[in-house]
């Protein structure tokens, strides 16, 4: 098959891969519907975290089901599926409790690579969830981007406890921040307000529910929530970036007993503790479980209550992979789509 | 009358003050029942907090209210009252959210100095609780722990989510750690596991409630948490410290998923981005909004459901202070009481 490997920064290829096949007795292998470039994606493509080798990347999936192994009960090869970045059993203590991105038997799907024409699915049976029935084609996107942005933005939301009554703030502008966006309306939010200083995003922003755009960053944008929230702050803050900035940018907008929903991948961030201490926020978030939300927001597509595949403003061949990691790299794509 | 002044690092003197006075028309004048030295009065007197100037010290207070202000409506004269280290008006937004300590009003009792015979509560009908009537002499010590000790270590377990099928960590042997064992044992936690390596407070906390005694610190105490916990950490862990060390060991010792409360006036501490990222937990704590809390306190102690006051070991005259800061700097009190 073929595949998209990392070789160097910046040296995305589709090359040809070995067809993954049954390892284990609970796998399944998908023929992939579509895949797409993560944000997350780019650390590694701009060198911040290191490629030691060649790797296959991508880990955002919704395709058939082609095969299943021998211990597999609840998927069957045929179902069009959807699962997250992390394999997980969704029956240990730690998956029960809504926490299948910290599965006791978690294995990371990025290592296995899903920007290919198929994808081995380790723990198929706590992993995948089916949707009702084949999916008309304009779905699918909406359904990919459930596999990972959509439910970590709906993660943001609901670690940022955003709700009836609650006026939420998103730092981020990327394809997790505007869906955040979408989640926290779905969620009831009375008022939403996005920071973004890019126009497209903007306009993305307000179609998913936003009343307020703030342009500013850094302690302006702290300000201008401020000014916006009668002095005080929001009341939910969901971060979607993953900086230093942004974390003191979510934690400074919120008001005292606010909630920060932290889903930016952290990359150097040191929190000051006395500055958390006086500030008197919670603070939860991490890597998504996606898995926790993937049935709810399977129906909420299905029914076309929300459609966040608006998100890919660029769609493109797997076989031009690297055009598409140029394109989010330089903020020229929100997010891209590609077709195997 | 006579009050402490903190003239240098580990210069308390007892000496003559001003008596206070009414100065704006919402205070109120007690006449103190009784005081004591906080554990973060240890942070000046050891010289970690700056000592400027010759400064009244002491934020813990009940007693009998002697004058109130022109617009003092719910407070008279005559009743036995408790406040919080932080007056509050109790009215403003984040007041009402339970936030006290954050009040968009507030004013530190500490500047003013409640290690004396008579302290000016500012705002007194926000901040102040009168008990249903005059309590018996042995309940006064537990109704001066609610001023602060108790209900910091309250926050905490809320903070930590503490309650029916959870099992419960305590980081610090304090007084407000072993008081956060009684307040997660009021909240109904299944389990209370606290860590202490020393004997009289082991003895405590089994006292108030702990199942379990950890006396290892660090990765040792994390370990110790986990085996005890089947592999996963505890679900509500709450941290009485502040330190580097003890944020570290108390957001190790929780399960994905699961809650740290922290109480520990914190100092020096960096929290890591990435790894609060994978660890899952929710953060939540800072100055105790202990005014939220005081009515049900009150009213346990009252009904003499609990008996915080024990944790009380030393007894002296006001003009002694100077022994009582001695005593708790070396750990030979756990907490000492001052008798104006």
């Amino acid at each position: 098959m073929r595949g998209a490997v990392l070789h160097a920064p910046r040296d995305v290829r589709v090359e040809r891969r070995d067809d993954p096949k049954i390892t284990e007795p609970g796998d399944a292998i998908i023929r992939l519907a579509a895949t797409c470039i993560c944000g997350s994606d780019l650390w590694p493509y701009r060198g911040i975290e290191p490629v030691n080798e060649p790797s296959p990347i991508g880990h955002e999936y919704a395709g058939v089901v082609e095969e299943v192994g021998a211990d597999v009960t609840a998927i069957r090869p045929g179902q069009f599926v959807i699962g997250s970045f992390f394999a997980s059993d969704n029956t240990c203590p730690v998956c029960r409790a809504g926490y299948q991105t910290s599965c006791l038997h978690r294995q990371p799907i990025g290592a296995l690579g899903a920007q290919a024409e198929y994808l081995r699915v380790p723990l198929a049976d706590g992993t995948l969830v089916a949707t009702p029935g084949v999916p008309d084609d304009d779905l699918v996107p909406s359904l990919l981007a459930a596999s990972d942005v959509l439910g970590t933005g709906w993660f943001g939301a609901v670690a940022a406890e955003a709700g009836p009554g609650k006026t939420v703030a998103v730092v981020g502008d990327g394809a997790v921040g505007l869906l955040a966006v979408l989640a926290a309306r779905q969620l009831g939010a009375e008022r939403i307000i996005a920071m973004s200083r890019h126009e497209p995003r903007q306009q993305l922003a307000r179609e998913f529910g936003a009343a307020d755009i703030v342009t500013e960053r850094g302690d302006d944008g702290v300000a201008r929530i401020k000014d916006l929230t009668g002095g005080l702050g929001a009341h939910s803050v969901i971060e979607a970036v993953g900086t230093q900035e942004s974390m003191m940018q979510a934690i400074r907008s919120a008001r005292p007993g606010g909630h920060v929903g932290f889903v930016g991948v952290s990359h150097g961030v040191e929190l000051p503790g006395e500055e958390l201490f006086r500030s008197h926020v919670h603070l939860h978030g991490g890597p998504a479980p996606v898995r926790r939300f993937l049935p709810d927001l399977i129906g909420l597509i299905w029914d076309r209550t929300v459609n966040p595949g608006v998100v890919f403003d660029q769609e493109l061949p797997l076989d031009q992979a690297a055009e598409g990691y140029r394109a989010m790299d330089e903020r020229r794509a929100i997010k891209t789509l590609l077709r195997p």
